[in-house]
């Protein structure tokens, strides 16, 4: 396995577009989360899982591309060359490509096998958390976005705009993802995370001198 | 007081080079952090410390520019049209000029005034707690920098290098804020924030997969 995983990485070093997010170390995370979900999952076949894990983000859309929904599919055709001279059968070849198609947030698919949710938790459990939260804003800092709204820092009384604020980004999905986990090994991880994102919240609140709304507080 | 905060916000929204860490909302939580330190001091000239606080950023270089340690003096010229504008006399000016000059952690001029002694630990106050942990990483993705050296994520073995990892600007300059605070009430609330930058950095350290270093956990 460690030999395949340092053919793999090779792989995803040479043909992967970097960004701060998504990067090889975001895939050593995805690929530690998926070891650790995979304890308590049975019948995992591992290289499909770890060949998964390393090519998912192949090709990394900006978020501002209108095609960002298939960047997923279009990562799993390119993982497919890369695959077969790897010597995956076309049945570990199949269900790697199914696990790559369906990971992803914004194309909103639907994970049928166990490594395809696997992969899934594991790659959103790597946008929470403390991890989380420096992923967010160094990504809000390549978009220039401003950190939060100055008048209305929680989006109390205007509609959630991501494309202008940092801040509303976590409102829009990332303190959803706990709530999308399908494995147990991934609940429990990303409830955690989430617990974490939200005393930082507070903490942030009471920086900017803000009250934080009922509905983000910790406890809530 | 109302009306020449409203007046210096005005003059910073048109005059100030914006990026999101140095925005109107950081004039604001600058003028929060002031108004809370001078609760504890006396004699405290409120107008010079609400300009200053307005002005300190109206020349706002670039991390990799060459000329940023003289932003603070040349931020200080700018302000002089603007404070006589207002009806400034020549001794608030010469004391406003003086607290921009001295607030900036590049210059690494003297404080020698209570004014200009708030100003600077407010403005380092901004940059630590979540607040800074959110400005650190939103400008390390503005500079494009990796998150963290995937090798060696806390530098126990190479030297740090904040040009290209944004954890490195950690050691190198946020935890050691706390300790350069000029006022009680400066201390009192660096020495909380810096609390949370440690806890979050075990938090960081256990999802990336790491060990925090001893001298860099929160208990140290």
């Amino acid at each position: 396995m460690e030999d395949l995983r340092n053919r793999l990485r090779a792989i995803a070093r040479d043909a992967m577009a970097l960004d701060p997010a998504h990067d090889i170390a975001h895939l050593d995370r995805v690929w530690a989360n998926a070891r650790r979900i995979a304890e308590h999952e049975t019948a995992v076949n591992m290289p499909v899982l770890l060949a998964a894990c390393y090519l998912h983000d192949l090709i990394n859309l900006p978020k501002s591309s209108p095609a960002r929904a298939e960047a997923s599919t279009l990562s799993a055709e390119a993982a497919v060359p890369h695959l077969r001279w790897l010597g995956f059968s076309r049945s570990q070849e199949s269900a790697t490509c199914h696990a790559i198609i369906t990971h992803s947030y914004s194309a909103g698919l639907e994970a049928q096998s166990t490594e395809a949710a696997i992969l899934r938790d594991a790659d959103r459990l790597d946008a929470i958390g403390a991890i989380g939260i420096a992923r967010a804003f160094a990504v809000s800092g390549t978009m220039e976005l401003a950190l939060y709204d100055p008048e209305d820092p929680f989006a109390r009384n205007r509609p959630l705009d991501e494309r202008r604020f940092a801040l509303d980004h976590w409102q829009v999905k990332l303190l959803g993802l706990a709530d999308t986990m399908l494995t147990p090994g991934g609940q429990y991880l990303a409830r955690r995370r989430q617990r974490r994102m939200r005393a930082f919240l507070g903490d942030f609140a009471a920086d900017i001198g803000h009250e934080l709304p009922q509905h983000l507080r910790p406890d809530d």
